[in-house]
């Protein structure tokens, strides 16, 4: 089963600590794929510039991400340069220049418009619900936001989270959405606009899923290193929804499932500049990954003995 | 079996956004006992001033604190006054005044130099290994810390991590001392220190137990309402040695249930001011709230299905 993503394609130069990547891959839609795509098919609609280095997605086309619909056209792709912190906590954007982005208009290709599971990356609201009335009654629909949309697109992202069935975004991002600074608080009243699963992503502190009326705990992987995190919700959100696909149905141990798969690909993603952490990158080290969160969340508890 | 606490036994004044307590039971050793008896006996060591509304301490002497280990002495009790912003994530101290306190030098009665477990809170860690000095060789030992000693106590506290079994703090703190951000090195840095299990308590998300080549994730239970964080710290101390104490034996099992047990206990003490919580919290209730962390983390993962 496949999964249709709508997001950036970008070129990002990258600063850290340790060390500097100049115009690599990035985007919302490029660091999904390369996390979904270890499950399974991915179709990424997107626009790029006559600048982009469409050769550099061969890895993820051989893993089967469809770029076919992704327009290449005149002009300057997305190009972002940020620069983090000593102690990665903190990041300042450099440049954002949106190229041809700016005038972008998603057209899903006939092919895609009957995908059963869509991620929505977070660009404009306006162009999420363009996605929205394109596709064919899709089994699961997911969107990604953030603060500059919560900002200037609020009626419209309003509309998004009444129209999808899982909401992801970060903890800072609930709380100015909801304007509820108590986590569950938020949760509850992002839900209240319609969508049933909102998964608040928390950085290093892991990730939490609020279903209808239960919530799941999913712990952020301990890395000694962080190298980079750009793209971590991202591919998140891929990891999530690539092994979401992969189950029989969209059921709680499904969803709770998703969420450890979501954390693992998260912390792979830190691991490296760009995508690169997922370049050979082999679906059993994130399986790994998962049984090591078992561990480190399974405790007996005899009620009989207290 | 008893547990022997060596802390503060204050008077508080706090003001949250949802009211005012003046001059209510405050103090390490008292949200610790609140806590730890809860699951057996408690025996206390410290000084209040001849200020002190002894007779409030009734309700956990009925439930087998013993506090005739904390000297009543001419002058005024340890007080401390402190307001919460709105969002109950910063505190400003409006007023510390140490009393009798000041001059505070721990006698542990000869009757309690034996008991199996101990617990030092936050106090100067120059008095912790008074304390340390007098016990008769304890089964475990745990201890607290805070900023201020880190800062102004090192070498001494440096000393403490070497002669105890546990040491627990908030992130902030672990970072504070080992010089590194990140978390996994700062337990991996404390624990070079001598000390065999460092639980970091991460408020609202929860804390995370570090063992000798393992660690264990404890989720921060998901309140709607934060009332008064006040002591949230020390009742986690409590909740995580009270129920360690009624374990047969020091394993990983029983050291990660006691995690979660610490995580319930501190979650009932921010729902009221003081220790006003633990007035009428039966066991049961700390247990059914361990068993709902259970269902918030436990998934199922059919390894051959990916």
């Amino acid at each position: 089963m496949s999964i249709l993503v709508v997001g950036s394609v970008a070129l990002d130069t990258v600063e850290t600590p340790f060390g500097r990547a100049e115009r690599v891959l990035g985007g919302s839609a490029n660091y999904f794929a390369a996390a979904a795509s270890l499950f399974g098919g991915v179709q990424v609609v997107g626009v790029v510039g006559d600048d982009y280095p469409m050769e550099q997605l061969d890895f993820l086309r051989e893993r089967s991400v469809d770029y076919s619909g992704v327009a290449q056209v005149p002009g300057e792709s997305f190009f972002w340069e940020g620069a983090y912190s000593f102690d990665l906590n903190n990041r300042e954007t450099l440049e954002t220049r949106l190229g041809v982005f700016a005038d972008f208009e998603p057209v899903i290709p006939e092919a895609f418009r009957q995908t059963p599971f869509v991620f929505l990356g977070n660009i404009d609201p306006v162009l999420q619900l363009q996605v929205l009335d394109q596709v064919e009654d899709p089994a699961m629909v997911a969107c990604d936001t953030m603060n500059y949309w919560i900002e200037g697109r609020r009626d419209e992202l309003v509309e998004v989270l009444g129209r999808v069935d899982v909401a992801l975004m970060n903890d800072a991002e609930a709380r100015q959405l909801s304007g509820e600074h108590n986590l569950l608080r938020a949760a509850r009243w992002i839900q209240g606009l319609g969508v049933r699963y909102v998964v608040l992503k928390k950085g290093e502190h892991g990730a939490i899923l609020y279903g209808p009326d239960w919530l799941f705990f999913a712990p952020g992987y301990p890395l000694e290193e962080v190298f980079d995190p750009t793209g971590a919700g991202d591919a998140f959100a891929g990891g999530f929804l690539g092994a979401l696909v992969t189950e029989s149905a969209v059921t709680r141990p499904a969803l709770r499932r998703a969420v450890m798969y979501g954390s693992a690909a998260g912390s792979f993603a830190v691991e490296a500049f760009s995508v690169d952490r997922f370049r050979d990158l082999t679906v059993l080290e994130v399986v790994q990954r998962v049984e090591e969160f078992r561990e480190m969340t399974t405790f007996e508890h005899e009620l009989e003995r207290v």
